[in-house]
């Protein structure tokens, strides 16, 4: 592409190194910033400077967050003794927008994945693991909130035999056939995976 | 959503105001920034920033420009008899990279809409205008290239008769099947169209 003007080139460029976004759409951005007041550019490049700068990560979850120890790890409103582990910081906000669960979270930062040579010493195995002996009143359960995939059903089992080695309970979240969704257009796993684990109405 | 962060929660608000992005794809690009180094994020708000703040519009053709006359405008290459209206800055870079095209532009900046009370003064044609009568060797042809909408028919029509009035040979870009497109598959308007204005192929 031939642009009128380095500096919507240079703009266009940085913009389209963002992931799913093409040079055709980086510069229709470009063209609308142009369009708009100064002090919209301003405060989107200022905050993209600020959040980058300024973020932390909490020292116990591993979660962003503005200060050392994050909003959840701080808060005393929380489950302490109920940990769920998340594959990235996106699940803590998807799980966090559910409003079913109270306790605390911890980001391992991905999962154990020999493919892309990722083992359990990359990720914050050993961080739960010390996080859990030196809690004060004693983590009660742990649940496991990983991917459905290979990779992420290894972690569990690998972090399952840690734990339970130290006495915790483990958890898994639920697979099964989600809510609105019709049996006929589940695929055959998890719909065999949901029989086998079917939940006991007449005993609760 | 919950943010964990308030400085994530500004990014993504800022963020997510561009067109075309919601508020999930906006938190993806800033946990793509963060997990980037530093350098990235500050190169692209200060890109943004620069264009916003340096960029200028050409005196002549009001297309986007680093200085007071854009480098299509001031080349002493292009065929200076010869002007292509158009309605956006994008419309200069789509016939740009056909390199079809050796003339000057004109940016009108948008096309008559009385629905969306845009009149004829609220575009640059009293500046193409003047343009024709002030230029030096004089211009030969307008083309017109204007969107196949009623908003842009209108527009050319407009242009035309001005232009007609002075003397000036107008032509609009050609309307038909898209190279590679099959009669099967074109609306019947195209079609018809294409074959009211068919092209001799024996007097060629």
């Amino acid at each position: 592409m031939n642009f009128p003007s380095k500096l919507i080139e240079d703009a266009v460029n940085e913009i389209s190194r963002l992931p799913g976004i093409g040079k055709k759409t980086a510069l229709r951005l470009a063209l609308h910033l142009l369009k708009q007041k100064e002090s919209v550019s301003e405060s989107l490049s200022q905050a993209i400077l600020k959040m980058r700068t300024e973020v932390k990560y909490c020292a116990v979850c591993h979660n962003i967050s503005d200060a050392e120890i994050c909003g959840i790890c701080a808060s005393n409103k929380r489950d302490r003794s109920i940990i769920c582990v998340v594959e990235e910081i996106p699940d803590v906000l998807a799980i966090e927008n559910t409003a079913q669960y109270n306790g605390l979270y911890h980001v391992l930062g991905g999962v154990i994945s020999p493919m892309h040579g990722v083992g359990p010493d990359e990720l914050k195995i050993a961080s739960l693991m010390k996080r859990i002996e030196e809690a004060d009143a004693g983590v009660k359960e742990v649940i496991l909130a990983l991917p459905a995939t290979m990779e992420g059903d290894t972690t569990s089992f690998y972090v399952t035999r840690l734990l339970s080695a130290r006495g915790v309970k483990v958890s898994t979240i639920a697979r099964g056939i989600p809510i609105g969704g019709e049996l006929e257009y589940t695929d055959e796993v998890t719909l065999g995976r949901s029989i086998l684990t079917r939940v006991n109405y007449s005993a609760e």
